[in-house]
């Protein structure tokens, strides 16, 4: 069961719609229509995509204007295709128009999200990889964007720095050794907290799988060093491939037996899916 | 001389550093290091662009830790080469981690829309075509985004719908005709706005100058139907071009001798370009 | 179709709400009527005038407690007689009396603009001038009483520094004149923004007009050189008188042909019209 | 010693900069000045009359921008001829410019109330009387208000509906009696609180009295029948005129020996004060 | 008639909430629950105790999920044994469970308060004396927590330093004695609080009844001297006792006829009352 | 080391400093002190304790008034003993005053907090295990209750719902069994988040632990129970126990073998310890 956390999205819509409307307001609608104006709108897919972020874009009309009706046609999650009819609207067309942008662009950036999600995980499916996002999305977006993320069918990773611990390089040499990193995390983290230790070369994992790493995350690894990481590390850790994934090369990587591949374009170079509203 | 709204933007700032550390912050790093460990970093380009943004990241420092130091080594709207130091900081290790992927978050995102933006602004700058943004934008950051195409070189569109009047299909069809859609907006929105009159088709051009419109928008015009357009409304009105511009396609339109290109791309597809954080 | 801005005037209800009932609530009426006690009140006018702001004094009522019902009896923008019912509320005798100070507050100084911006238009009505607000607003209540202008018959001026340019004399010396300054705006701020022009002498209009300027604001004219300033600008710009403007010299004013003329007294210095609440 | 509650004020003050900036800002001074364009101004009154709120309108230009200087000349609660000069500020054109509006909106509408709370105040210095504000305030500006009143010599009522009780008919008449009322008030609000009794009638008096009132409020009483009341009186409660009081009748009402004197008008209908920024 | 503030209490609750639920949620029960599974669940006592703050906690399930149905089935202020069912909710499993803690956070520490306060007025009831609570809250509970007190028979005493003026040593020092400090609080503040003078020796109280103190606050005085100070102060202001109070002193305290006692345990270190949600 | 999160902290205390201040402030200090009035003030303790928030406390005096100068004389997480200065503070007197009660009510909280804490891990220090809190938290202050309970020698639990998952009674009803409750979790929640499973019987230990949990919470098991739990389990998960944990129980709790006891009642119903604020 998806729960959206309303609390935060409605401010984040509200401030998306104050951003539009400014406090004067849709000067054009409110000019020309009358009270009585009314409109009935369509959601349609201008091209094939994974949907994400429906709920979100039609509470951007509730949120405006509580006399709005809607509805949505096919549940987030769903692929569609060209020419769908997603949803619908229809209320004053004052609002329903000045609503229109926001709502669009909501759902055609989280719609984008998950159709490219979707790709990289149909290009997976063969394998026992779970593709995964990383920390590089967009501010204030990341609850939704990881939402999208699930909706193509990708699994979450952490959701910031506070809830899972990952040690870098500079953070092993402060400590000392990947060992002392560790250790000394288990004594101030919350015990409920796992630890996931980067390492760029093979030599490193023995100390990582010692230290009690939960995770492994090989970085900028060949193919070739994945295979042998994975065997080294067996049932001992979680393994992770980063760097360098992209749609050409992620069938290989996955193929060589990693838990997870995490990959930044998911969320921070998607293209938008032009999804349009229509009128009548 | 350019400002930035830093009264919005620290709201900004702190919430998406909210959003990336929660309430209990960097577990790793408080976890790791000690109060007396510094580090200095670099922001340094991986590929060449336009810089947009700098100011906001080195904010997200000062804003997480006052203590930390940082400096531009190159203003925004410059063009960069790969292998570019951007700018600096200094401060507690734990801190400007933790500050690095939120600083880098807005960075590469900004940077992304103002080197997209120079791309389509260098394919007309033997015309007198402006490049122009939409309201495409990414929910929260219009603001930013607009600015990351000034800093490309474009010019602004309006900001929202209240700032000035766009009238489309819908309007026509509930005012009964462009003229008197134009004249309602006359009598109701401020002087100081300007209305701006959406056409698909030509012959809709005379009316749209006659009720006094200040720009004419020509959507999806093909580039013989643009030329036409251009010598029809002469000097009476601005002309705009939109719908169907991209990279291939930008030229042509341009030099049809439009007053302004508008291309919502800038905004809601651009790559981000890829920045980094280079300790020593 | 007028649209106020729920989303931002509930925020200002409620935080005017706080002001007046603290943490505590009123605790002379929670002190002493029952959970049952229950009031019927009505918005009587002790004087004549034209109304402004009833939905956002009815909305008061509502955000402080949804049970009470309420409705308006005439229009905001209508005009009444002293002995006039305006509106009606009625629910809880607790909250009713907790809010009615509150929303009087509202209401009597939105339709003290209302009347005092009617009282403007109604010298000017066999011209084809329009009286037009400023800036000269209340803090926080700017989209308010811009709205109560609307209900008097007056048009809106620029909403602030952001949706229109307006050069002044500090602008021309930076920019080493008219022209240049307006050149240097028409490259950087949107192209749907117009820019207007500030002159205070009869010599600074033909730069104003070669440079291009969409209106000319006349300071501080004498009515003979207003005549000579409308009929020297023509239809090349709008026209807008300001400075000195009251309710003897306005008719005058209007009558030398200009397009707008600006008070602000209109938001600055209207007394409030007093309406009461009666119970019963 | 007055405090003035800046974590109140800082958020009252960037709302009111974001109302005339909005997300653009100043377009106009934006476009026209270099960032080393530099200005000195003063504010200089136009009129005479009492200051108040000028660090209010020093702090709008320092929220705005840090780097603007200023100072006061003279301070608040002082009285002032017209030319005098209030106070400085210089720093960037640009910042100083787009702050001015914002500053004056607030100055003005402060030393209008502090100016005409002073009128009040001089007519009644040979009595014993201390003039008073009401709940009459513009809404979200009421704790500002209430010390422009303090600054022309005024006392304050109660802040609120919830720093002391005022007993009405409505209440009176729920509670069966005054004594009932205020016998359940004592028994339900802090002890620190007063009661007061408000009261159209002499006969109302003894009632108050024997109910233990600490102040009695005579509404609408003529001058006779005040001094029949603060007779009755004595020094068993306070007494406080209200309803009918303005310029002309207020000394009358003074001499009556009352302890203080309501007037809503200073809050409510107070004309601003003519003040403007000079440069250079 | 109690009323509960929410205004304040939702954005309370709202804060609350996101404390335990981030931007992620309850990601055990969204991970297992179907949308349509859903749960009854009782409020049941594990101890006695007298009831404060069901309201607030069933608005923490509507808050969270307005699908979400619940009553009360006893009110606040009752007392209850161990076993009794106080209040019910059903609804969607996966809300009903993620609104659980802060539900039992707020009702227990609230009961708690209620369960302390009762027991000293319990032991008081055959004196005139009222027990009343301190400033010495928690943090942003101080609204509910003087509620509790309430609830539990107490008086609250003034909410806050701005609504009574309570002057100490500091203050009498600085203004040169008792009868000049509450001379200047006279002068300045409204005339509608009340002044309240600490003392700690029976030869200050002549000073404080001749300077006008509306109340005395005696601190840490015996119960011999509290008798001797009752009898000197006599109807002239109000007497309240302070310092060294708990359940086993109280009696003797307030068999000396003083006219309160203040307990800042109450608020400060109440134990919680422990009760549970059972599903079924 | 230990970072406070400033953002979310400063917005506590400014709501806490409302709470008490309000919109007229300390109306005493106000009216007694000039403004070259200052105050050097100690914090000291009354009964020996483990510091917690100090610099929380100091922070409310310097959000309140930046000019006040302070600093800590013992480091949160020190043991003190009564009468040891623990901080200080200068600055006028009149803000000094007014921070004084908002700043305490946050330290003699924590330290309270602090100081219970210390009790359980001095009980325990023996054994292996950590003592850790729970979710049961005062609402909006769990972040500063975890950080106490950490100064105190404690280990924080999962801070929330959003940030490992605890799998129930109603959450193995709905999945059928433990086993299927956990394979639904790895399959959605984030793959760096661990999975405890509560359980009340000896005989739920295998299905657990062949589904792979990461801890077990063995809720309410007697101390034998728990050693043969203990050894049931061995190295394949953690093991934690909680219910009826008190000060007499804890040590043969500990003894068991358990890595974790969690004790609601650090954080519910922690006594606060007396400190005060000494002036001169």
């Amino acid at each position: 069961m998806q729960l959206l956390n309303w609390r935060q999205l409605d401010a984040l819509i509200d401030a998306a719609l104050e951003e539009d409307l400014g406090l004067a307001g849709d000067i054009t609608s409110q000019g020309i229509f009358d009270a009585s104006a009314r409109i009935s709108v369509k959601f349609v897919a201008r091209e094939p995509g994974v949907l994400a972020g429906m709920p979100v874009a039609l509470r951007v009309f509730s949120r405006l204007d509580p006399s709005i009706a809607s509805g949505v046609l096919i549940p987030d999650g769903a692929r569609f295709d060209a020419g769908t009819a997603l949803a619908y609207a229809n209320g004053p067309a004052a609002t329903v128009l000045a609503a229109e942008r926001t709502a669009l662009n909501f759902l055609r950036h989280l719609t984008g999200i998950a159709t490219l999600t979707d790709a990289y995980v149909q290009k997976v499916r063969h394998t026992k990889a779970r593709i995964t996002d990383t920390r590089k999305t967009t501010p204030l977006l990341r609850s939704l964007e990881k939402y999208a993320v699930r909706m193509g069918g990708g699994l979450n990773h952490r959701f910031g720095l506070f809830d899972a611990a990952l040690v870098k390089d500079n953070h092993i040499a402060a400590a000392g050794s990947i060992r002392d990193a560790i250790r000394r995390l288990r004594a101030s983290i919350p015990h409920t907290a796992t630890i996931t230790c980067e390492v760029d070369r093979l030599d490193q994992i023995p100390e990582a799988l010692d230290g009690g790493a939960d995770s492994i995350l090989l970085d900028n690894f060949t193919v070739a060093d994945l295979r042998k990481a994975v065997e080294l590390i067996g049932a001992k850790a979680r393994t992770e491939a980063s760097g360098g994934v992209n749609l050409t090369t992620v069938q290989a990587i996955a193929e060589t037996g990693v838990d997870l591949v995490s990959v930044g374009a998911l969320t921070h170079s998607a293209r938008q899916i032009d999804i349009a509203l229509d009128a009548g």
